[in-house]
């Protein structure tokens, strides 16, 4: 943390007595901690809005293996992009299943093209889609 | 608003003049009040992931009232639930759709049935569900 | 249905057999129902990316009633804005508070604008908005 | 694929042209993928309600990592727990922040907590969380 500022905020005690309860059993030390994690999901949330907005994107993809076409395509998407592709995790699920976390970086609308274009492909069965804006707060 | 208690938050100087920014931008007239809007938020869909808990619904739907059995269908479905219907208004799309809000009361689990139930007749488009339970803090 | 178009499918076995299950507990009576259902849920949410596209929308509040001012100020932002308000419903949820389904037509930048003026007000303890682009397919 | 089942399904013209259109954009080869990947994304959606099903989970956290004891924490968190990490993968976002990928197995309530736990850690910035179920069809 940079510089910090104290505020003081105003809630009904029944309110605060509840939202005590659930930090604990997030496991948070203490209110504060909480409530600006509250803060900065919600100016995540409103920042991503914009597709220009510059994010790294974890791509989450389950995808048949045994198609050994699509891991050729898969690569060669990951690198002939203007898209920054990061890095890579390959998960084992089962005989038949894998899993790919692609870590990609660049602005939101490019990133939304090129997991479309991933998530298209043949064999590529499930994915997901997680944005963090590079700039956080 | 009830009994109302002070507490005091720390947060980054660069954090709290972007949170500044955006709750003006929403109209927003103090901190305290927004921070409140986030932390009721948090606490209603913690709440809502329990389907024994009990919750008013608005389902809206769009759907062509061409096929006038579905009307009939619609609520006749909205009197012999368990779950109690409470109104519904009714707006005008275009020369064949109908968009029809129903608001439901209920548990979350049954209300999820209900919802399930009207959105498969056939003739409803399109359909989405808004919870909010019912005991708002 | 205006005209129809027989289209055909190829899926894995197991997974005809998991979503027949799915849909049936739905309450779907046919394949086609359930998949035209996906189909439409999926161009509405790319369609409602636009800022632009015209839509409605249902912004479901809770509030306290007490808080008079605040039924004033409801009412106003209703009438002043440039978006149409078409109608609102109102259920009595407890002592303190009730439940207010507005409804909005306009495109979906000024719904978004209009819903966080809404769930900015004091009193106004949650918000949750659904949106519906007009054209449905 | 393993073994393949044709079906018939019919659609309005107007929205089979509509999707069409959607599902070149993003890159589809046939309507068939198209479909097969809205229907195993409801099936996920569905599945993932039951928190004893078994997932994979992709935690991405944004960190400070100048907070030294936190990484000690996150690496013990991922070694403590029942649950089995299988592997994170370390971004370096900016001179202050790095983000993590922690990618977790086990039941879907199971997770949620470590989740938490992670999440609600002093330094953790920002958090999301995709869930796979680990059954894919």
């Amino acid at each position: 943390m940079s510089q910090v500022e104290r505020i003081g905020v105003s809630l009904e005690k029944k309110l605060l007595s509840k939202f005590d309860k659930l930090i604990e059993e997030q496991g948070y030390k203490s209110r504060s901690e909480a409530i600006r994690d509250l803060v900065r999901k919600q100016l995540s949330e409103k920042t991503l809005e914009d597709p220009k907005i510059n994010a790294v994107a974890a791509v989450c993809i389950v995808y048949d293996h045994h198609l050994t076409k699509l891991m050729q395509k898969l690569t060669s998407l990951q690198h002939s992009h203007l898209l920054k592709t990061i890095s890579s995790i390959h998960i084992h699920l089962d005989h038949h299943n894998c899993m790919e976390i692609i870590v990609l970086k660049g602005s939101v609308g490019d990133i939304n093209n090129v997991a479309d274009n991933i998530l298209s492909q043949k064999g590529v069965k499930l994915g997901k889609l997680n944005l963090i804006p590079t700039q956080v707060i």
